[in-house]
């Protein structure tokens, strides 16, 4: 159980993230008005989050820029557009993907970009790639995170020695994820253990990084919180792929650190988030996630199903259970 | 942290009650069309829940029968119509309110009746009347439990105090209630450690039943379970007041017992939640129901706002802040 004085008081080493507009991209192929980015920057200044994830830095080559809106790339220069020259206690973090980010070319050195924080996501097997990515962006002057993706079926042997090639890195945050959404408190819990004795070995902070398939998106950030980890991503009314992430709302109303305040949210989300809802962009908790949750799937076939406005749920149970 | 055999085992002595007829009444005025509680109860009996609670049984002094969906009062002789002379491994169960039931009059021997359990819900200042109805109940040969409401702005000691008196009361069944769905995980685990320990000394069970207002249900429920407490409420898609409940099917998924299924419960919700939304029934997490739970207040104006089918979240936020 945790002690009482620790449901009081708070850690000053913790750190809200807001995933919005990288998570909650995946849902709407980035295209958000620069009314809605702006404000949600202003949004995130008031409320007291400590870093602002603005979207990828995908590959050109790889993807089209005309199928996808520009926080897909998060050009510097879009970047400052918003940002000027942040003179803020906002830090400006990006994603950057092993495999779909030109990273050499598009990540420039830090003294000359907006961005204080590369956010490495790698999964298991491409480790050696996320290295070098880190490499890279510590080389540049970044700050330095890394998602170890889709752990909710991972040998925990293997997860260790991630973890020890990591740990040798230059990077600054391991995040847990749950990309699935298949993880209660408790396995959190075991999880986080991992990741902080871990993390204390090769002096790291731990991060976590959950989705909504079982509605315990917020809670297993709690559980996490509870347990040392300090880094909380979170997305604005849960916005973010699939049945979406942790609701800042709910977060900050969590948090005891009096630096963060619930208030703009609730505002930024009463004049941004229904209007995105009613232009039709679609996320959150839903059956279709809740099954592929339960059953540690990918949820791609819980996303086409949505897509489709299907709501024949218990044909998608028959699909998804005979999948395995 | 939980063991880890305990994640993979189940405890036989766990106890689902099903409450969507009850707490999801408290938003159509339980008004459920009999088909709707045929399939309830035929699901119910397919997923392995162990109890179906099918309304209250509310003064008809008090309350108008013509104003209010038969199971507001739950006649013996209309659950027989659904259940028949029940020979199944499924139990019946009703509500009665302190204050609110004519007990002696209106709930009838237990050999001559479908009911198999009283659930006795009282507030912290009407103990006394709760000893009366349990005794009644007892008397009359049936299961009882005691649901103690609205206990997360109520001193330990007054706690202490009330599972006392209950303790030496003929109750099978301690409920904590958290009526405003503003508990964290962390502090249902110090509420379970009160009350297991105060069920301990007087040979009871422990329950849970929560509100979903910060999205935690399912977690305080989990939690709960975690810490030992026996007997889970839930309601299918989460019917219920305010923000709902902990969902069942997010429950039956979980749990580790293999005679619980979760695949009627989709079937279940396919067929019947869907149709009762689209003709307008309203009940669920939304951002009103987050603030009155972070502020730890009663939902009335919550659910006033829903009823109102206002959004201007904003300005709902100042009127519950400036309640205090």
């Amino acid at each position: 159980m945790k002690e009482i004085s620790k449901l009081m008081e708070y850690r000053a080493g913790v750190r809200v993230v807001d995933a919005t507009l990288r998570d909650g991209g995946l849902v709407n192929d980035f295209y958000f008005s620069d009314d809605f980015v702006k404000a949600l920057y202003q949004t995130n200044l008031r409320a007291g989050v400590d870093y602002m994830e603005f979207g990828y830095k995908a590959s050109k080559d790889m993807f089209d820029e005309s199928k996808f809106g520009k926080w897909k790339f998060c050009n510097d220069d879009d970047i400052r557009a918003v940002v000027g020259d942040n003179d803020t206690n906002l830090k400006i973090a990006v994603m950057a993907d092993v495999g779909r980010c030109d990273y050499k070319k598009d990540i420039l050195d830090r003294s000359d970009s907006p961005i204080d924080l590369i956010r490495v996501a790698t999964y298991l097997n491409t480790i050696p790639g996320a290295v070098d990515m880190i490499e890279d962006a510590s080389n540049k002057g970044y700050e330095v995170s890394c998602n170890i993706m889709a752990i909710s079926n991972a040998q925990e042997g293997d997860l260790r020695a991630a973890l020890d090639i990591l740990g040798q890195a230059p990077v600054d945050v391991f995040y847990i994820v749950d990309s699935y959404g298949a993880m209660y408190p408790e396995q959190i819990a075991r999880l986080a253990d991992l990741y902080m004795n871990m993390a204390a070995k090769y002096n790291k902070k731990v991060g976590i990084h959950a989705h909504n398939n079982q509605q315990l998106a917020f809670a297993n950030t709690i559980e996490a919180v509870g347990d040392g980890v300090d880094w909380l991503d979170a997305t604005y009314a849960s916005m973010g792929r699939g049945a979406g992430n942790c609701a800042m709302e709910l977060l900050l109303g969590f948090l005891k650190n009096p630096k963060y305040n619930v208030y703009p949210a609730i505002q930024f989300i009463d004049e941004y988030i229904g209007k995105l809802k009613a232009e039709g962009v679609v996320w959150g908790y839903d059956l279709q996630y809740l099954m592929t949750g339960l059953l540690n799937q990918h949820p791609r076939a819980a996303i086409q199903f949505t897509k489709e406005k299907r709501t024949d749920y218990t044909e998608f149970y028959r699909e998804v259970v005979a999948q395995d």
